[in-house]
């Protein structure tokens, strides 16, 4: 049975700068879509801020079983209604998984509960993308490390809950680490963040950075779970004599 | 040095409910107040919802080290605003003691990410409380297990990330278990959720609650952190010639 | 692609008591078996310990993806030298799923790095087996809880290191609770201890016990690791010019 | 109440190697001895592979709350009765700090269940230790990151557990990185792993890397622990009737 993604971008950055439209001409979220495209066991579609209620109405979340986030810009025209209606499907299992300046976005920030600051630094720094856990499905695949030839550099201290796994940790030539690849589980949904993928570099075109997105949809992908039936609104009969 | 704790009460099931008031004749926050002072490393004061600002102003968030935290009937009424203070104090370094159904607390809902839903019941449930990590402080003088002769019972699924340490679980006699001693770890803050204390039995007057409630603020207790200086609104010069 | 699961089993009491005998008539392993074997994406083997080699010849762990675990009485008679195989497989990626009084093998014990000792009664329990993390793979398309009618009674502190993921809680009748489905990862094999299984009940056919050994099975598979080519008998050369 | 605190050093470097010898003269123990007892809250003692018993005596061991190990050439020649006692205590409570080339050690893998292997290389590789969780006590004093301006690379795959508790990450300018300081929880003792410290280099008089030492022997101090009194050869009676 096919994954169903919804890769959502925020796409404002292909629309006002040459060069970020010249790396993206059909915008960041199509490039990512036309990765996980390759492989047969993905469902993909896209949405993006301006398209009504963002591209992310009840239908759409309703049949989406991984979500990919991409923002910058524009995290704050997000509207709360919609930022509520993505919580709460992760809550009920959908995957997220979150990319680069996302850490910055109201869902993100929502699940994590802390504020995600993180250093930062435009350069021409290369990152050095090492795998930490070399048994986790997210990293299957992978070399031991895997290079990105420039990027934005993200450093620590990056103030997020110490992530249920750790993946991935980048370095930069600048001096930096960062923890690239963190796993989180949030109600009945598994939240992935990926570093990588400033929008004025090629990095979503690299093979191994899809490779990286494309096992995090599958980690991601819900569960089916069974008669999970619990009421908030009504007290639990004993299932025992209460002696 | 002593800790300076603040145990902050909604303290309005104590003025309106006679069978509450016989029990908490001062207030929930007193009695949890009196089991602190016993001890001569805290510096212990109360806040209660009804006080200007809840009794939370910048003055007393910026003088407290660890704060407690009751509610049940009133969540809704605790303004944003003093929420956003105390998830702000609690990234920045203070301890935060969640009791029982403060588990649907505006600060405690906004540190998790989640719903913070469980199973419940008001009844004669005994419970025993389980140490499954003895080693840890939160635990330290507890016997392999205590009872609670009368509580409501919290049942599982507890919809709340997984604790960094799980340091309680609780057995009730209607059938079910529960995550009762819960550690996370929220920017430089530390949450500690603890599941006894329905306002109607004396759980607060258990000198074993309160023994895990005094080691629950040793544990939280801010540490001296050095320079931790990040500026998020400038970009991080390298530290290394970039090649 | 199939799973290969090879079912482990010390296939003592079988033989030497008529009630296990009853219950049991081809061993433990044959009845884990052919849960197993009910689901097309299994590939399944059985090895004892009577077996040269206790059947764990090099040339049957190179072919498990996945190893079941079940002893007792005899823990002591498995060899040194095949504990270091199965450990070693499971360094390298072989999946491992220890059932009930395997919490004191010697694969379990090595790969734990504690004593795994435990509480225990044998007696007429009831178990409730709770589900804390729904949305686990593990535990896909169970109930809320499900019941056992009569086991062994294991109990907490259960001193093995915290689990990466806690998935299931048991309750007993008599009064405690335990860690029933723990999972852990080591190096680049995954563990999962699951509780139920005293050999005079007939723990084994209970559709739901059997549905959780056949999720944890399919969790543990190994992913298909890449180019990891770590040889710690050399040095490694530099990346980048050293300053 | 002071820390009592034992620096188990291998010691053979520094008879050895004049290099060695003149960075530190009387041993590596006593430079980090030298560390903690600048603090009033330490008790210190030293021991060495070439004392009886290794100068881990029972009598030693059971006056000891936390243990420092560095050993290097000699990992083998640590007598396996002796291995065991150091186990046995961490899992009744005693702190176990392990250094640098003591991941190889026969206690450390013992308590971890993983081969403990990693990458590395002799060279001029500046480190450069960032803190990842400023909050933790281990952290404490700490700025956000600090340099040893030579030492060996150390670098991942680090085949442990993942970390209960993950504070310290290095970054080398050979381009690797590397989980440099790392918490677990074994039985009722706390382990900690922290990286820097070659022999060849005068690390252990490195002003912040005696801070983190320091710290890590206060977190891993033991707690008292209450009336922990499992007997595992006797069954448990039970608490409740069982129906």
């Amino acid at each position: 049975m096919s994954i169903r993604v919804t890769v959502w971008n925020e796409y404002r950055h292909e629309q006002t700068h040459k060069a970020v439209a010249a790396l993206y001409p059909q915008g960041i979220h199509e490039a990512i879509a036309a990765g996980l495209r390759a492989s047969a066991d993905f469902n993909v579609r896209t949405a993006t801020l301006d398209e009504p209620e963002h591209g992310l109405t009840e239908a759409v979340l309703s049949t989406t079983d991984v979500l990919i986030w991409w923002g910058h810009l524009a995290h704050h025209e997000v509207r709360d209604e919609v930022v509520d209606r993505v919580v709460q499907r992760v809550w009920q299992g959908m995957g997220l998984v979150v990319l680069h300046s996302g850490h910055f976005s109201k869902p993100f920030k929502r699940l994590m509960g802390t504020d995600c600051a993180l250093r930062w630094r435009e350069a021409s720094d290369k990152e050095r993308v090492w795998v930490v856990s070399p048994g986790h499905p997210i990293a299957q695949g992978l070399p031991d490390y895997f290079e990105i030839d420039q990027e934005e550099m993200y450093g620590e201290f990056f103030s997020v809950p110490q992530p249920d796994e750790l993946v991935l940790i980048s370095w930069f030539t600048g001096g930096e680490v960062f923890r690239s690849g963190c796993c989180w589980q949030r109600g009945l949904g598994k939240v992935f963040y990926f570093r990588p993928g400033h929008e004025t570099y090629p990095t979503y075109h690299h093979p191994l950075v899809q490779r990286v997105i494309a096992n995090a949809v599958r980690w991601a992908a819900p569960t089916v779970v069974g008669s999970f039936t619990r009421d908030v609104t009504r007290p639990s009969a004993p299932l025992e004599p209460m002696g």
